[in-house]
Formats: structure tokens, C-alpha cells, sequence
């Protein structure tokens, strides 16, 4: 890929660079991934990530790959990472075992493990700027909070904000609430505290974003979740968003709506940036 | 696979097993497919296949694959078709060309056409037994209509159908209405009047489904689409599932809802069998 070298790919245990024609991935969606930071040789927040992808294979009832069994090709994935660099953990539920949806269940589950050369993130101290993806995501409680690939609202929402020359396309849900950005969460501050939307009816539970949720308390921070709508965005006192590619992201503007940058926010990136996970 | 035996695999035109591991079809499910059967080495309904396709390709803005380079690869796997095949045509993207959901633009859209053996139906003079899926499908009108990869859905509910040894899975979406079975789409037969629900919303557009509603007329019947309810289906005088590998099959049972089999559909299902498509 321009602009993103491929360190290295790994396919059921085996370095490669290929997928059985017939994964349910390809076919159906039908799996889940993880992206990772690897920082000086250490991909962050691995735990997180796996228990994540633990959840997620638990809700499609895709068997687990065993963690001990991944273990190796994310171990000998890392070991290639120059200072920065993006870990992609892929699980599908494996080949086709017959045709159709329904699964066979004597599948396979097919763990993809890829690494990518990343650039360091560009100084914006204005934020970035979001806007309002023309796309409302659907709720799908039995699909939400978890990482599956079923993704394409997240590629056209994502695209949309490509078009427009913004850094993130911030979607709706239905009946007007908040649910989060495209490839990331959303998170707003008002008097002090910090709130993000519920991901039980669309969106994801983004790594990073239950990590801001944790360390709030370390920082004498009060955060939940919350139904949010668009009112609640522009009454706030500072906006950010996160994922685990790029941490703690103020955002400047919304559309034409401009956002002060607020200190919670630099704190929030600067304690997680310290964090040895 | 077990009980569907796979024939043959091109990818890029070229016959071969495996996709690239970077594809976006895998990734974020950034595709579309049909599924086709083939009968005495013909194709049916080729040509309205192809031409979903396109319209999925032009909604997802996924440069169209030419029907010509694709045709190659059809037709040298129809000629290896036993007298009862199934040819499945997958477009994906492509391999992505930088990293994240938005497209580069400058990706090379993939076609990956495959062969699989596949079995006569066996008789059922009662019709098929359906279950009502507990999932209900979500409203996405950017996605609706179109086969895209993004299948999760049609997964959950497919297994529940396996699960309670029913044939099929009836799903509802919001506002209780009804939307398809989760391989198929859904007819109802009332005062000799053939109905079936909007897709615009949710659902695929089957290609068997816009045969049925373009072959009525030839038999003097009426059909439309309509928003239909669970009442509606329970009125009805008889109802039928379609897709384009089964044909037009008659549902005998709904749960413990059990309904009369109906000449109409009987009467289309003939009719459709001797199109010479």
C-alpha cells in the first residue's frame, strides 16, 4: 500500500501473504480485527485489544483462537517493527465447511496477523476538523460495541469526510443520537466531565475509548456514557476523539462549528501516552 | 467443503485458490457477490445477475469491472459445469491501496468467480418450514437493495433457522415489518394479489424476487411491492420464498403458523422453470 509499507503478513501460523478463496471473512464478513500501536517494539494496550477480540468471537460464537496460539506470529510480528509501526490482528471464522450463511460450525477460525510501517502523527494544535457524515449508522444491537467486518457504513462515512477534506466523518444513529466517528469514538467535556455515547445499539467499543473511561479516575476525572445528541455536542466545552492508532485527538470543529481545545483533553492524551501497557 | 464440492476458482482472471490478504473485501467487507445456478451448463438468469451487480458496484462506487474481462472467467468455469452447478461471482475493491476505510480511489476491483457442485432439490409437497429470526435487521438505505459483503446479519439469523432445524429464517425489521428470509426473499399470495416487501430500506433485492414480479403479468397475475406485517402474513392465502439457487419454493409453516399450499405459487414456480434464461 502507498504511504504504509507492509512489515510482513502472517496467515494460520504460516508467514504468507494470501486467503483461502473461500473465508467467510471474504464471503460474509463473517470474522473480527484489532489495530494496534507498536511503539519501540512494544504493541500497546495488547491485553485490551485481545480481550476485545475475545468478546467479539464469544458474541459470533467463533471458536477462540487460543491466545497462546496467535501469540507467536504477533511475537514474531513485532519483532520486525521499526520504532512505529501498526499491528492488524484479523480472526475470521475460517473456510467454508458448506455453502450458505449458516455456519457449519467445524470451521477452522483463520487468525491474519499483518504489520504495517506507520509515520508519527502530524502537531495539530487547532484539532482536527469532523463532519457530519450524511450517513445515519443502523442499530444493530446483536453487531454492536464489537469489531466485526461488516464495515462498509464505516468506509462510505469515511469517505465522505475524505471528500470533504476533514480529518473524520462523525456519525448519527438513529433518533438523532451521537454514536461515534468513523474509524474512531467520540468523547465531549462539559463543566469538567467527560462523556461518550453508548455502543449497545450501533458503533464500536474502541479500545482507546474504555481506556479514557479508565484512567479518568487517575486523573481526578469524572467519565461516562451517555445518550448524546448534537445539542449536547455544540453546548460543549471541548470535544476529542480516540482510537488506538491514534490515541487522544482534540477536535477544533464540527462542520462550521468551532470548538475551544480544552485542557482535559492534553491531559487525557498526555497520561495515556505515559501509560506502559 | 463437505456436501458441495468446490469445481474451480479464478481470481483476477486467473484460476487460482487464494485472494491477497490485503483485500478490502476481506477488511471491511467492501464487496459484493451473486450467486447463480447453472443448469445444463447455462447460467440463469446471467444477464440480471450482472446487471445487480453493476447497480451494487455503482452505489458503492466500486469502478466497474467490465462484464467482458469478467466473462472469461465465466465462461471457462460453466464449461466445467456438471448438469447441476452453482456459479458464484464475488467483486470486491480490490487490494487496498493505503491504510484505513476510506478508498484510496485507485484500487483495482477484484473479481473472483467460483464453481461448486450442487445437488437437485429434494421434493417437499408441504412446503418448507420457516422460523421468525429473533434478530431484527437494521435500516440502512445507503446499503439496501445491493449484495454487499457486509452478510452478519443474514449469518445470525441463518443459524437460528439451522438451529431450530427450520429451513429458513423470517426477518422482521424495524417497525415490525417484514423484510426477507435470511437467503431469501418473501411472497405472499391474498385474494390472487402477489405481494412483497420494500427492499429500500432493508433486504436484498433478489434477482428471483424481480423475476417473479416481471413474470406475473405473463400469467395474468398481480403483483407489487408493499409494506407488509406479520398480520399480512398470517392473512395470507399462501406464501413463498425465492432466490435465485432455489427457484420459487413454497412455505408451508411459519413457527407453528401453517398455511395452505397455494396454485400461484406452484403455478410461477413452473413457469419460471421452463424461462430459458
Amino acid at each position: 500500500m502507498s504511504g504504509s509499507e507492509n512489515l510482513g503478513t502472517w496467515v494460520d501460523g504460516v508467514r504468507c501473504d494470501s486467503v483461502p478463496a473461500d473465508d467467510r471473512g471474504l464471503a460474509y464478513g463473517d470474522g473480527l480485527f484489532e489495530t494496534l500501536l507498536v511503539r519501540e517494539g512494544r504493541p500497546r494496550f495488547l491485553f485490551d485489544h485481545l480481550a476485545r477480540l475475545t468478546a467479539g468471537c464469544t458474541r459470533l460464537r467463533i471458536p477462540l483462537v487460543t491466545v497462546r496460539e496467535m501469540r507467536a506470529d504477533i511475537d514474531a510480528a513485532v519483532a520486525l517493527a521499526p520504532s512505529l509501526a501498526v499491528l492488524k490482528i484479523l480472526v475470521t471464522r475460517g473456510s467454508a465447511v458448506r455453502r450458505g450463511y449458516a455456519p457449519g460450525g467445524a470451521e477452522t477460525p483463520r487468525p491474519i496477523i499483518s504489520l504495517w510501517k506507520a509515520a508519527p502523527l502530524p502537531s495539530r494544535p487547532d484539532g482536527v476538523k469532523l463532519v457530519l457524515a450524511s450517513l445515519r449508522v443502523a442499530d444493530q444491537p446483536a453487531l454492536a460495541g464489537i469489531k466485526h467486518l461488516n464495515r462498509l457504513e464505516n468506509v462510505l462515512a469515511a469517505r465522505q469526510a475524505q471528500e470533504a477534506g476533514a480529518f473524520e466523518a462523525l456519525i448519527l444513529g438513529t433518533d438523532d443520537r451521537l454514536v461515534s466517528g468513523a474509524m474512531s469514538n467520540l468523547f465531549i467535556v462539559k463543566s469538567g466531565e467527560i462523556r461518550t455515547p453508548f455502543v449497545d445499539r450501533a458503533g464500536v467499543a474502541g479500545v482507546m475509548r474504555g481506556i479514557v473511561l479508565r484512567e479518568c479516575a487517575a486523573l481526578g476525572l469524572t467519565a461516562c456514557e451517555e445518550h448524546l445528541t448534537l445539542e449536547d455536542l455544540f453546548a460543549a466545552d471541548g470535544v476529542f476523539i480516540t482510537n488506538a492508532r491514534l490515541g487522544v485527538v482534540p477536535v477544533g470543529r464540527v462542520g462550521e462549528h468551532a470548538f475551544p481545545m480544552n485542557e482535559v483533553a492534553s491531559r487525557l492524551a498526555a497520561h495515556i501516552e505515559t501509560l506502559d501497557a
